[in-house]
């Protein structure tokens, strides 16, 4: 492994930024076309966080974070610390003290496919954090690793400068160069969602506002009452025509 | 697949149901001779709820929540939607746009084998769910499933118009007919446990009021000391007439 | 097996394990050179508890809890029952009742790679568990284990008597005959860490204060631009020289 | 539970499950429209086994084989006997001394998803075994379960003479009633797919014999150059068109 | 931790571990009384091989490999070396290097709970493996661990100089101090089985060998009629009478 | 989802490619620097094969292989398909007819992190695959993905046009524009390699070849008597001076 620390990473807007984490994970996610996700691997460590920022990358040595420390003089208030192993790894390279250093910094957060600790510490001082684990297996600093290069969280790629998107549906991965158009994707999808919203608090069905019928029609689903179920006609002729 | 939408389930007598959700999970599991669990594969979203309902089943495909668009309609008040994949997937298939289509039909819950999504605002809704994931996955509406077929949903195989009772224990199937012989054996237990709890907050030792230390003898169980257990003279002779 | 109950196991000083729980698993793990702990498969079912107290080992069998019974007798004030099963099983074999009968003994929680039913009680009672499912499946009384022998729970050896430390970062195993030590390591780091936490606080950099710089440098690890390393000049001097 | 041993279990026409097993697993399952397969939680102990026969199915406790015992008696020639838990369990419930007495009755394999022992004599005696584990873990006599009752075998519900195919592809399961139909559809499938097999050995895509270039461009699909990909055009488009 | 690397074990007496090895795992297991197995979580990485011999243990951090270089010193002929990770690691920290070096010294093969590679070249050797996993990834030589201290291994203590046997079925400890009455348990069972195996190829069944027949009366199983199965009068009962 | 299929991906040089084969996963991963490794959870499925090819990409839905339909256009000799899904998913994507297909056009073998059936035909064929599963499970041709864009592979990013190496230990990713430098340091690695092997066949210690005696010294690793270890001097001493 080529083992270096970028200095000098891009970032998106940060109006952008602000304006994603409003939006949320899952509304993000679906104006983007459903890409960019961590995975429920990576869960949150608390309740009702939702944050966005600037991520920092950070490759570690399973074990080992010493990497983390140098990342931390590369982070600036907006930033996200995110962080991954090169194999898989759960012990807890993260905790309060890092939370503290970050916190002076103005960074907003941590995502990690590793583990945490001193998670009562970490949620008393509002730092939020999304992880691979609780865990309070402590780690060593005899491993080079890297700082600002992409690196893969999940089933994600994350670049630095990407914007990340995190709350309790998960963390996303939006590619810096694409921020501003999935700002406009997600301010469409949140005024078609309240229309929605508005029409099924009325009792509409979304089969019919999305057209569903003939979908359902199309693909060969019947309505069948219990009997006809029981009697099984419908599976034969199934099987016969498939 | 037959791909059907059974229209006319059956369901359950809802005063039992009602009486059901009082017990919980863990007491009518027991009192039913401990079967019909999902299992912890599927958890709670949420703390502290506890319902019960009839089932209305889902099939989708995986990455797919075309046939939960068509299970809202077949849903009416005190039912529980009940979704399964035909192969594993744990993709964001249920959000807040759901459970207010859902609320508005007098559905009690959610319990899926995939993910949920906006779990910040089912938490709001109250509208209690169990499920394989917390995940933003988003899903499309392209494959055929069915609506009240058999399901698989963990260990446990639900039908339509079974009722399902869920709590912080997990999620449990109560087969239709034999719902009210299940309460009756609820409420036979409840009434034995409470006599056990007071015993125990008397001291009494569950070893004697379950007559278990004949138990532990015929086994082969024996006391010793810890001098007697160093020593391993007990583990001797176990090996030698075993 | 060789089935025992072991009824005269020695604890360590009650003063020790108090102070130990004040400190915490990550801050007691770390003082005691990252060894002892059972890893995340292990989980807090509350959040904010933190104990300690003196081993009482169960071994049961999958999907029995006689030796649960058989184990209370043998708890007093200041323990912690710690159970395992003989091949892995996450069955709900410990609830609320048992939680009632060593509370009146003064026990002080529950540890078990299995799962924990009655959550809902268990929490209101304050009665704190970590397990390794929240799981209403019950089970029976049919199989012989031991009690207060060596066991393996997820990666730690713990014996009878061995001081067990627990709270939202996980569990920790200290040996009976290192629990002295352990306090006195455990209080030096705190010490350490309150220094460290004023200086990140004032802004300073871990990488300065624990002399990692040289470390990075040793290490090969390079600081470049983001032109360098898109260029790639860097990772050739690597593979050319390795 | 209730605990029963079924004597008299319906099974399908011989003639019939022998033509599926020549099918194997992956060509039935696709003609029954992708339904009834175990998955592969289950796995083959051996390489090249493809067999079917009449379940003879077995719904053990963890830990415990009595069922197994009970359930040879009700094996006759051209069964399988198939086994699940009431929770997950791995251990090595089954072993070479059922399968001589299950050799002597005709019976043609095993498939559980607890684990397998003795696997170098299953497989130098020809007995092919389908399970969750290879695992010596042995297992007591103590608990009570049910013979030929339905039961849920990983994501499949397996009904007692139910034609069962197992192969390197998996274990799929085929409702009784349906094996006439699945072997009708399965011919149809292997006809049809020999015609492709042919085509492609011709060099032909299966994106023109399938017309799936009409699909991708409905779906939006569009062929770019690497540089049209790099440049990112076709990506703002999506965004805000979407 | 503590890091030593104790010099001086002590081992069974080599004829008895020999004579262990030709029972194989599941007969020792069996006759020990089904305890000290590893778990399937450690798996064959070839097929047919069976040995036994005294452990040299290996407690290694994850991702290095320093203490198995420090572990190859201790073996000599007739050992097995016994690795595990602080925290869990299927990093490949083990090849066909090591395996060159260890057979130079007689050593009979590899238990790791982490990776191993060069997997074709360990087969050629013949030098056989059991691993939590195939893995290429390499591994640093940078952090303390311990060589000869008791260790976890899956399920089970190994203390350096314990008996261990592994086959197709798993890998199994026998505590030194017990090999010699594991090894006459296992000549009983051997016997006991050639019996068995005699009576089944007889078509005796082992309902009637083990007088289980009493045990299924006792335990509440009924022999019941596919009508009578059907129509549920045993499950009212059941629940009637519980 | 943008979704493209880039029709123009450059390869490496095919001589290269052809050398890197011969050294296989192991060795070309540690002369990288022991990086750009999927991981285990995709397995080879079968023994022996080792490859190497250019990667031609393909991203899927999960359930769906449209996308494989289309990316088989794209393929040419030497290629190597690489398949993975938008979120986790382990169905059989892949089958014969695709081997068939794919070995007219000369492409080497197949990756992917999701399931392949039909595996006796594909080891008949002498057409390699790693999967993530062999399962039977069918998909469908529904939803749009994409081919040649970079994907998540198990832990490494895969870009079209990277070179894929695959053995019995694993699959790797060299990046195209490192291919002649991870030769020539492979070439180098195995000249090293010879020497340490020759080294080891006659007796040397790699703690000698690799200077380790000073690095364990440095590290506080000590050498102790088993009396020693067990009266635990060395272990206060530890905790003492920490």
């Amino acid at each position: 492994m080529s083992s270096v620390i970028v200095t000098d990473i891009v970032r998106a807007d940060q109006t952008t930024i602000d304006a994603l984490a409003v939006h949320g994970v899952a509304t993000v996610h679906e104006a983007m076309g459903r890409v960019g996700l961590v995975g429920p691997s990576v869960h949150p460590v608390q309740q009702g966080a939702r944050i966005a920022g600037s991520a920092v990358t950070v490759l570690c040595w399973p074990g080992d974070n010493l990497m983390i420390h140098a990342a931390v003089e590369q982070c600036q208030a907006g930033d996200i610390l995110v962080v991954s192993t090169t194999s898989p790894s759960l012990d807890g390279s993260f905790g309060e003290l890092f939370a503290t250093a970050l916190t002076y910094r103005g960074v907003r957060g941590v995502v990690t496919t590793g583990g945490v600790r001193d998670v009562v510490d970490l949620r008393a001082m509002n730092f939020p954090a999304w992880a691979g684990a609780q865990n309070a297996q402590g780690t060593v600093k005899a491993t080079a690793g890297s700082v600002n290069v992409p690196i893969v969280v999940g089933g994600a790629i994350i670049r630095p400068g990407d914007v990340v998107v995190a709350d309790d549906d998960g963390v996303l991965c939006v590619p810096r160069g694409e921020a501003d158009t999935a700002l406009t994707a997600s301010d469409a999808r949140v005024e078609k969602e309240a229309a929605a919203r508005a029409a099924y608090l009325n009792g509409d069905l979304s089969l019919d506002r999305n057209d569903l019928r003939g979908v359902l029609a199309d693909l060969g689903v019947r309505y069948v009452t219990q009997q006809e179920y029981t009697d099984g006609d419908h599976r034969r002729r199934d099987l016969d025509h498939d």
